[in-house]
């Protein structure tokens, strides 16, 4: 009888108890072994941030007084960054501290404070397991019972909460460290500036937010300037832009933008883009139409409405090619068309993407980059 | 200045003031409008339960005595229930009363305890918005400014709630009411049998369940009794089913039961469908592989290991086989390889299924559903 064997004490949803009001929380790992030696993640790659301040913070310190307060407090969220390390030990545990363990209608707790890890197989990064948040303090296995061989992991961070600190756990007597060699096929990084769905609204877990379904199905980095309700074509943002070397500049922050806002700052922050990075690619990208506006009168030019939302991107359509008749170039533009399938099926409140929308923009998005960065 | 005529108070994500830590909770109708007038849920159609008591629970009240307490708890979870009506108003909303509102580390709140509302268009379910929950007690408008036209509607319930009652808003002077003619392509249901996944762990809204993905693909009534963490192919469940006249039943318990509970169930389960339901096809579904089992030892035969999931699903395949040699027939299986892809992004956690996952599962399970009722 092999089944005799089945260790019954770590089953999580296999038998539970009986209870009248079961709350369903999954666990898979639900203990934390003993005896995990801790590191501090500095100790190792931080890819997703741009600047060196040993914080998990998207933009360095002194944008304190140059960003708007909610642009610096949203900056805090450590959405798109990961550590990339590499271990032989048969456990990976993660103790993680939070800035706000926040309760969100749209997001998972996993994907809002939590973390989830993937490895490198076969050169392609392969989902692990997650990280589940319960409090502002978590200790949790991510994954145990691997084999020793030496592999390569990148754990990402939460997508709406700032993380204080983070160390990651393995057995004694196994070693952890920073890969040796980062080999991407984009070797500079691109670089999103946006909103609430840039940021990972509503991505199920941290790496299924677009931009890091990009960075892995690209192997190229990618810089999370997603700021929730504030992407709106700034030019106090446009100066942490011009502090990175990137090789795309990807602007999505129309959905967040009165077609005044976009009428007044897209070109500007064309041309100042332009003036400190003269050749990089710049791709400027629609709204997509928010799928309650379907079912409003079409004469309605309220917040939401397809009329608001048309405004929209012909504001952005105007400045695209205003900023291509005053000679800027290498500039791109993605249409909203198609760009989270047809089926409208790919948001979880008609305006923020689930992983079925996350997956259908960054499959679209991939094929402009390629066609950008003349890829193959 | 066309945008001088936006109405700005309705904006909620579009320009948010700013303020040092922003709570991002988006509310694309955040006010209720005055003067609604309400109709009891009740005056509806309700689609996705078997029984005609006055509640929203999975199963009829005897069952209390019937299934064990945890079936019995997670049974008034509305699950796969929904309201089917028309109305010809601008305005939809809804007030719902919550039996826990809880707070899950893989779900969203909306999918937990709130709403999606689906019109029909063009003879297709199409989505329209969602019904957030903000407490044990909710109004919400889930739709303003649409024409005045006669539309069908869909709102479906919570997932991992219980709802003690509902009410449907509109605005006075226009009519809402039962369907009249509601035509199904499959004119009988299907019924599920499934856990944690079939219940919609972790779906992102309520319609987003792959029970409800198929309803709404295959035109058929589904009526979902996943059981979180509870489905172990049990006869007292069997008695449910045994009530029902359906087109097919999907049994998708394979996940939540020890291979020993397989092997001692599954066939019994059968035998006992057979007797009161000579000629209903009937579909046993293999469990997934769960996400981080690829990254585990290959010996080891704990929960959620690699050699465990293949105990069960061996387990499966095997009653499956003697149920054949006894002389159940019309009886189907579907493997679990490629059920969520093969690009390991389907689910949340290595186990519950997100949008993603759930889409992929369900286009899968209609391609069998299809070559079983002989479908086109």
């Amino acid at each position: 009888m092999i089944a005799a064997s089945y260790d019954r004490t770590s089953s999580s949803i296999a038998e539970i108890p009986s209870a009248l009001n079961i709350r369903f929380i999954e666990k898979p790992e639900k203990k934390v072994l003993d005896d995990l030696l801790y590191f501090n993640g500095f100790s190792f790659r931080i890819t997703g941030k741009y600047h060196q301040e040993k914080n998990f913070n998207r933009l360095p310190a002194k944008y304190e007084k140059i960003v708007r307060p909610a642009v610096w407090g949203l900056s805090k969220n450590s959405s798109g960054i990961s550590i990339h390390f590499t271990t032989n030990s048969p456990v990976i545990a993660a103790k993680w501290k939070l800035m706000s363990y926040p309760r969100m209608s749209n997001m998972t707790p996993i994907a809002a404070s939590g973390l989830d890890l993937y490895c490198l197989v076969d050169g392609q990064w392969q989902y692990v397991n997650s990280g589940i948040p319960s409090g502002l303090n978590n200790e949790k296995t991510l994954i145990s019972d691997m084999d020793t061989c030496y592999k390569e992991f990148l754990l990402n961070l939460p997508l709406y909460d700032g993380v204080e600190n983070i160390e990651i756990g393995i057995n004694p007597n196994f070693s952890i460290s920073a890969p040796e060699n980062i080999i991407y096929k984009i070797n500079k990084p691109i670089v999103f500036y946006g909103t609430s769905i840039t940021q990972g609204a509503s991505a199920s877990r941290p790496g299924m937010v677009y931009t890091s379904i990009i960075s892995r199905k690209l192997s190229v980095e990618t810089i999370n300037l997603g700021f929730s309700g504030n992407g709106r074509f700034e030019s106090s943002v446009g100066q942490a832009l011009c502090e990175i070397d990137a090789s795309l500049f990807v602007i999505d922050c129309t959905a967040n933008s009165h077609p005044d806002t976009i009428k007044n700052n897209t070109v500007k922050l064309l041309q100042q883009i332009r003036e400190c990075k003269p050749n990089t690619p710049i791709l400027l990208v629609e709204s997509i139409i928010r799928e309650y506006s379907y079912f409003k009168k079409s004469d309605e030019s309220t917040f939401g409405s397809r009329k608001y939302i048309l405004a929209q991107n012909n504001e952005l359509k105007k400045s695209f090619n205003e900023a291509k008749n005053i000679g800027i170039d290498n500039l791109y533009y993605l249409e909203s068309d198609g760009l989270i399938g047809y089926d409208h099926e790919g948001t979880i409140d008609g305006t923020h993407l689930t992983d079925l929308g996350s997956y259908r923009m960054a499959e679209k998005m991939e094929t402009k980059i390629i066609e950008i960065l003349k890829l193959k």
